[in-house]
């Protein structure tokens, strides 16, 4: 589980010193290798029409655009430039915008643009093979009746959201791109949510492994959750911030109606991050209960073993006493000499063994 | 103890995430379940009238809205959803406001909607049974003359006030809809209070126990107190927020007059932030001192064990003396070299015995 | 010591929730219980006049408003509600006034009424008998040119300053009612130090304790010192931002030229806050020391008992090899045999023993 | 290496004092000494030209300037503060913005001057050799068409930029001095990111360790990571803040359009900053790791041998039993007597062996 | 060395209580007794002029007042409060101004009075007698074409200025009394880098010492550092914040021209922060560092000592085998028994050494 942990940070980091060098504005992906192709979807939708196109083509994108429905251009991986090249030049986007979309390292952040807003974010997901958390690099476009959307991997997260706008579920086909545009935030922030309910239950396993049986691989597991709330942080916090100003904008990409559901995942954010200040503090105080349990256990063996010798002791001595070799030793002589020893023997037992369990020693 | 607390939190935090891939603004209860039916209480008055209906139908309480009392709706349980969503028709509130209403895992906020002002809190409780704190989802809805106040739990908190409207003790009965809404917050606050008195009251009692008789349960019980600081903190802390806020508050909904009562809440939430913050600190002393005590208990009884040991070694070494075999040791054949070495005993272990005496050694 | 503090904050906290399901502005005494009847102290005076009347009648103070002098009314013990009821119905006093001179737990404030300026503090004492720090819930209210000054306790703390009033020390007889309350906070603040300079002590006492003679009531004192912390920030930082406000008052209560005197206690208030900041710093470092000091103490004693066992295994294992039964053992034969063996007894001690020494192990 | 870091340190702050004494303004150098003379390198271009003159003469930067390119005159090596001193003659130079460029002590900052922005950094970087961050002081002059650069050792940390500006590479040779100053801005921040990296690889090694094989020089590696953390924070903080000046500023040498290109270096300083605030607080935790590893290191190591101890003590008893010399044991005179002893502390032996393994103790 | 920081605190700290009491305003000294009389030096100055004079008749002070040069009065001593009475009426300085130049215990600050500026600030210096930090108070009055500058000790820290101004180093005579309180205020600051470099010398070598011999001494140093950073603070925050006031002054006691010196002070006084936040981390890592060394060492000592007794203990038992006294044991009549024994003996010693070796337990 460590190791898992160690080599994903290990891996990422590596690849945004290789972009040391080149002329900023450069497009270069450097996040892990993928073979795939692109796979991009493209949606567009009004209140009564609905329509769904999957192609490899790029270029397919740029026919829809005159029609007056909402267009959703989603592309899952972000690893060929080539085609991020060719939307940044049909949509006019900014060189650093396009670093950005390929730039897996870049933190959350919202951009506005004349013609554009662009927002980058991470899609967090507990990853219950590895038991680490996944972090994927999406990015979304804002630009006139068109958003356009940026996955990392192949695997597609918003796919649920689709099939809702396809059955017409809620309100969203009557609103514009603003508003799917918090739909998917809306999917996002759920994600985090999932996040903090598996550490949680870490946590509280956690929590009663420690009262029972701790063990070394505990302080690895406390660890490892300061690692996730790590990450969690660096995920939430400048997407708040982005959140924040979203709520705020006064660009005409967000019309004044949608900003009330804005600040309905802004609120969602706050919740995540008072969860995760709390679980952090729990988290701490783990580590505490910890190294307590972990010296107590110590402690009580060895206190066991020395009662044992504590015992034994007295009682080498008393045998070893009358092992010596005096001419003139009278309980020698005794015809129960031996007898009274070992009813000294028993009696000092009996006795010390009396007293250390009323003191509690054991 | 510690499991109750384990199992509160998790039961809360599962629900969460089933409202994951529902479209926003869908009214989705996820407390704990419930299967009595809600209780409605409809109370109007004016300085010289009073009236209450107890009910089980919603819409007995539309009827009410044209007299010029004061109308006082209260909803004890929050799971019959279809309840909500009628009122919610009749009083034209927004979708994200009664998502709120039955969001138990919503945090304290206060939001301004055209029509009306939203205030959602916790009432928290102390459950001397489980020794937890109870955490009670309540909001408070003030549209016009109707304030609609909605409770989790079917046990009514607010009885005590309705009784005292009733007996027109204080000047309530001559104040509107705002000053009515401070006594519900008067009554929540001084619940925390109560809380505070609780843990203070577990800290004193743990302090005394820690200087006495430090066992592992102390650690538990200090751990349990963190949580419920952080319960507590996380209820308080946006209340604080909303009620600053609402003392601030420019709408017509509260009379410039009352805002000088929402100060005073205002104040004791200060009071009472300050309060937990203190003991919080206290808490964290509290560990040391158990870390302390219960590694110093531990080494006295170490302490104890080796000085036993420690004199009978020397002693042990003496009497093999003497068991050796060698043809010529003159001692061996003295007449009362047995009783010489009977004396060199008692002299060694009382000389021993006072030595550690005086270095204070046990 | 540790029961006082602990009585002292229980007896309090309980009395708060004794107000719970009271109707809001009820003038209800928390305070310890107090038999004595209020003692009421009347001064006026200008340049050149000084009256002083003792009375135990509240009616008295209500004669002298008319004339040009300033009035100050001290009222010994606010348990007597009636006397308070009666001065807020003469002087105009809003009820959330009254109820907060006689909340003995309500924290440090400053308000501004239409008539009146009311500030409330704690007059915080070192007893020195039961060695915690007494405090004592104090109010002045500042009305025209009245000022009215409630004090908890019968003990007047201001019998000094009436004293230097009356001897016409200072420029205090040429000022008005600001000034004079100017001179209150500055008694207030003065105060302060006092319990400062105590603290400090004790602290600078506990820390030779420690290098020298560490033991479990040095921890006590510890927890102790950190609870008289609590206390004083807690009288002192809304103390601080009470009077910063009061520097910037823009009501016609204070006169300009007396801002600058504000401002001069307000840069005590700071030079306090820094000084209690400070200390808590080292009394935090000090018990890092004494859980050193008592560790080291503990192991040194666990190791010169260790050393003791040490040197005496080694020698009883030689005169058990002597004590063996074999036919064939050349050395029990030996002339010298026997003291051969106190030869080589006596060279493994003193080896060990140099040994020992001079690795500086005792 | 933890001389190397103490040296380092020392050896600077030993020579900030020498200045004291010295009126203010006297350009004094502080740094390294270095008898290398200083090396100049003044680069013009445009679009369409490229000229690179390598120079050991200050006084062949002042005959480019009337030229429209953009000139950047690079200084290697600020010891000679006789041509910083002509420099600042020629280019009419603040005397404390001349100062600033030979104390090698300066935090970093950006200044405005009437004629020019001064911007004073650290350029970090890893050295593998001594293991310890070499820290370079650079200074940035930008006036008029021209920018000057000084950078303290002779070592050239841009002949990257320089070649790639000579190849065209980008959109540089296009833009003006201002993108100049952002291309160099990004060499330097990408330093950091190098650094953070190699620190990154430590931790994550040193993880490795603790959980293997703790070992005291683990401590120190840790006290070293945070005293690279304290050089790093001392370095990016106060540059993070200067160039989030530089990008709000509004002096006509820094172009509207490059604001956008300042911004993105100011994104990439919060991200270096997350990075270091997050591996600080891992390292953090690795002390705690360390603490508890060695601490269960030792006891383990005790706990065996007292197992050993514990098993032989009652053994020793048996055979010490049976060495009493008294008149009648019947056992002594048993034929199988010896064995039956034998059989006992086989059993004795086997039995504790076993019920220590139960219960886990080795 | 720990007891003459107690001193140090003690002695001022009583001091304070003893102005409780009397009316404010009052010019009482309550530093350090001092029976010398107080030094008078008055310099005044021009381009072209200058003159000294030292006298101890403060009336020498006033006559200068017409000449048009740069005059700067220096008082070494303020116990003796005539002086500063008569300088007070002279210059109609405030009642509170000339409270605060005798009160050693005043904090930094800057107050603007409408004829004055007023600079309070400490000047610390390293006494390596005592080695602890001394501390003198030293105020600037600033009023008209005067510059007053008052100094606890006789000690005169401005010397080496005065030498300056008279030899006509740098561009001081050049300048005004605004530039003349900039160049003692530089004076000041250059003391604290000292400090500074002192306090950073003492953690490098406690830093070795701990590695090497950590003792319990080194507890007390890095305790005594804890408190010198402190006093650092206590001196250098509230200072920082009157130089950034006095930067941004808009009397016209202050020029435009020299504010940017002042702006250079204040950046010093920022890097000095920066130097005593991070030796304040440092030295809270040495304290880890010397618990984690104290244990180690002791559990090294306990180790040893263990691993002696538990080689003898099993030797014990063999040697008791064969002291036993059955009839019936064949090995006790063997030829060689004796010294099978032995055999057996030493093969056991070396196989467990080597054991405990291979494991490098020592």
């Amino acid at each position: 589980m460590k190791n898992q942990h160690l080599k994903y940070k290990n891996k990422k980091a590596k690849k945004v010193t290789e972009k040391n060098g080149l002329p900023p504005g450069s497009i270069y992906y450097i996040g892990n290798p993928n073979d795939n192709p692109s796979q991009i979807t493209i949606v567009s939708y009004s209140k009564d029409e609905f329509s769904e196109i999957k192609t490899l083509l790029v270029e397919d994108c740029f026919a829809e655009k005159d029609s007056c429905n909402v267009n959703w251009i989603n592309i899952d991986g972000i690893h060929n430039t080539d085609n991020i090249e060719k939307i940044g030049l049909h949509y006019k986007l900014h060189p650093l915008l396009l670093e950005d979309i390929v730039n897996t390292e870049q933190r959350p952040k919202l951009e506005e643009y004349d013609n554009a807003l662009f927002l980058t974010l991470k899609l967090l997901s507990y990853n219950t093979n590895t038991q680490e958390i996944d972090s994927e690099h999406v990015s979304f476009v804002l630009t006139g009746n068109t958003l356009i959307s940026f996955q990392e991997n192949n695997a597609d997260s918003f796919e649920l959201l689709r099939k809702r706008i396809e059955a017409g579920k809620g309100t969203i086909r009557a609103k514009g791109t603003d508003y799917l545009l918090y739909s998917l935030l809306d999917v996002v922030v759920d994600n985090y949510f999932s996040i903090i309910e598996n550490i949680s239950e870490t946590i509280e396993n956690l929590e009663e492994e420690l009262f029972e049986n701790p063990n070394q691989s505990s302080l690895q597991t406390i660890q490892n959750n300061k690692k996730d709330f790590l990450i969690l942080r660096k995920a939430i916090y400048p997407l708040r911030e982005s959140i924040y100003k979203l709520q705020n904008n006064d660009s005409n990409l967000i019309k004044e109606s949608t900003a009330k559901y804005f600040r309905d995942v802004y609120d969602h954010t706050i919740q995540i991050i008072e969860n995760i200040e709390n679980y952090r503090d729990i988290n701490l105080g783990l580590k505490d209960i910890y190294l307590s349990s972990i010296s107590l256990k110590m402690n009580r063996i060895m206190q066991v073993l020395t009662i044992i010798s504590t015992i034994f002791i007295p009682l080498t001595f008393i045998v070893g006493l009358y092992g010596m070799n005096f001419d003139f030793m009278p309980e020698l002589h005794w015809r129960y000499g031996y007898f009274f020893v070992w009813g000294v023997i028993v009696v000092v037992t009996i006795s010390l063994t009396i007293a250390f369990k009323r003191k509690k020693w054991f």
